[in-house]
């Protein structure tokens, strides 16, 4: 069975995290910045050494190109990302992404002719330095002028970073592309379920969808002196009944699913008033709409009854949801596949953070999939993820688009 | 048996709620301010119609005064105030006077002598526009030049509106009295336990003291979606659970004592973050330091067995408590003749707020009684106690003055 070059993989992945390096062992590799360039620039010498192809988009998405013989209409995209978050880890995104290009190295050095033209592809700014998943954005051609409004550049600044890069606004809206025929996506978990449950290759099969309610009880405001207990409509003990009812409901009735409450508010807000109105944000995610839409169904009428028993009020608006991103079951497969021929135990999962993924999936077959990630930190510096973890997901990415290339059309 | 002139008391309560007079049936006299100034007036005029003696002492407390003979050295003190909180009502503070005139008119007109002088006071600044109980602050020699420090007023304010009265800030510090042999103070309930009760007058045992604890509950930020909720440290869970079980256990274990969470704050206070601390006030309040203790010890388990349940660690700094005023029993006594005399029902009961009289209680025996207060509302224009409930209280303290004067010594 053809494996990747472990040695060459995990040597990269040191050499990448030079680039960027923050003084406690992080990176810090906004997008498009000077040492997101950097790492660019790094990424686009390490193609032409490995005799692939190499190419930008409008988009600046960059990608290693392994040509089908004969060549294909349709391709084959996998990776993840070279910008990081400040002072972020070395692993979030440069292992997916050097990982796809391990993968189409060792086809290419290995001689092998596949029916499918194989992309190791860095999508550009999935950290949010400009907005977040925007390569993948522009490739599936939902990129718009009126997205630029949420730039968290300002104008003159975005202009810069994207003349830097070779890039305008113009190039962004036209990065659209038809010829995906599946995408896969190498990350670490940024969580604990296969560290704890001692597996190697979590299968993501959703990337859940995110529900947002801003919600409002109304008591009575009251002098917390004179006001007898019994009589008293504090508006926070319904947020209080809420908030321990709504976490074991979610335990008990959806896990996976997750809620929390991040803010709250009590209104008049003093020692010795009895709340009047205690505002909270509640959100929630699962991986689809239908189980989205029984919390949200069941959460309310929790609300509800926590009012009532306290003899409030509760009211609660919505916020835009982020729509759940189901996974393609023949993706799926094909990495499961993978992981068996390697040996290595596999689970499906849901991922509870957004990826490039998502995107990919509204105009491809696409899947994700995880390594163990150390105590489960990322975002930090502290993120780490074994090297035999490293080369597992490397040689799981390599068998999983041998198999997608080779089953083609089956896909 | 001596009764009080109903229609005279009825009648004046009337006349000076129209001093102040709101558009929707309150009073808005501020201590010092135009209105209450007329109101002061207003009192003084009665005093002289009723040929009684009139004084003011140097914190602007007018007296009405009834001799005695022969000469006493110490009098009973009986009153309340004039003032009245921004936008409040007609009966807070303005009958406890006005029935404390009465009896004494009560008594001169029917031409009985008694072995101790008494006094009707209207105490200066109890609602709190200057810094509130600050007449009887100054007559028990409690107020310091200090105190001026923490006047809701600007400087040039204060200066103007004592000169308005005829006061300084020397003359308030020189207003301490060593006369006082006895304090008893008249006021509508402000809640609802007589109402609810179906009972005539409430006895005062004691004037609660409120204790207040800033809390912190600590635990650990995290992803609210890729931190599985059983491994969460959300600090707004224990805070939640505190905040139930807190209300259980004072209303089922420390009643009539209450507590009340007035004010929350979950740090870093966004959608996608569990809490990694949250902030809360607590105060408690009840009419003993035993039974304060107790509560401040139960409590305090209760926080730290909350945190331990969630897994976070709680802090908490007292800020400077509020001590409870006992009142004294031959004061109550004497309430209670009076109402059994009279055939009222009465018990006794623990006032939330506060009052003059727990400074006068801390030099003299002391004591106070409720009359029923109409759905418990009080600070507002809908504030309203029965013109059979305000003769009653009228009538009690004609009798508890007789009693007093009559047994002098022995209270």
């Amino acid at each position: 069975m053809l494996t990747i070059n472990a040695e060459r993989l995990l040597g990269e992945l040191e050499e990448l995290a030079r680039i960027g390096a923050t003084a406690d062992g992080g990176v810090s590799r906004p997008a498009l910045g000077a040492a997101d360039l950097q790492a660019r620039a790094w990424f686009k010498r390490k193609v032409a050494e490995a005799g692939l192809h190499y190419a930008i988009d409008g988009a600046g998405n960059q990608s290693a190109i392994l040509l089908s013989d004969p060549p294909s209409d349709k391709r084959i995209l996998a990776g993840s990302h070279l910008d990081s978050v400040p002072n972020g880890g070395a692993y979030d995104g440069a292992l997916g992404l050097l990982a796809a290009l391990e993968a189409l190295r060792s086809v290419k050095e290995a001689g092998i002719a596949l029916p499918f033209t194989l992309e190791a592809v860095n999508f550009t700014d999935e950290e949010s330095a400009i907005m977040g998943l925007l390569g993948s954005r522009a490739v599936i051609g939902e990129l718009t002028a009126a997205d630029f409004a949420r730039c968290k550049l300002s104008e003159a600044e975005l202009t810069q970073r994207l003349r830097a890069a070779g890039l305008s606004r113009a190039s962004m809206l036209n990065a659209r592309r038809d010829d995906v025929l599946a995408w896969v996506e190498l990350h670490i978990e940024q969580g604990t379920r296969l560290e704890s449950g001692g597996c190697d290759i979590g299968v993501v099969n959703a990337i859940v969808g995110i529900r947002a309610l801003q919600v409002t009880f109304r008591g009575e405001a009251a002098h917390a002196g004179t006001m007898p207990m019994p009589q008293r409509r504090d508006a926070l003990w319904g947020a209080a009944a809420f908030i321990r009812r709504a976490r074991r409901h979610v335990m008990e009735r959806h896990a996976p699913g997750v809620c929390n409450v991040g803010w709250i508010e009590a209104r008049p807000g003093a020692y010795n008033i009895v709340p009047a109105a205690v505002e909270l944000a509640l959100e929630f995610r699962h991986g689809s709409d239908e189980a989205l839409d029984r919390m949200q169904a069941e959460l309310t009428d929790l609300l509800q009854a926590c009012a009532a028993e306290y003899n409030l009020t509760v009211s609660w608006e919505a916020t835009p949801p982020v729509r759940p991103a189901v996974m393609s079951e023949a993706v799926m497969r094909a990495i499961e596949s993978g992981a068996q021929a390697l040996g290595l135990s596999h689970q499906r999962l849901l991922s509870f953070a957004g990826h490039d993924t998502q995107n990919m999936a509204r105009i491809a077959p696409a899947a994700m999939f995880f390594v163990p990630s150390v105590n489960g930190i990322s975002h930090n510096p502290q993120e780490f993820t074994t090297a035999a973890d490293c080369v597992n997901g490397g040689n799981v990415m390599l068998q999983c688009l041998l198999q997608l290339a080779r089953a083609g059309a089956g896909v």
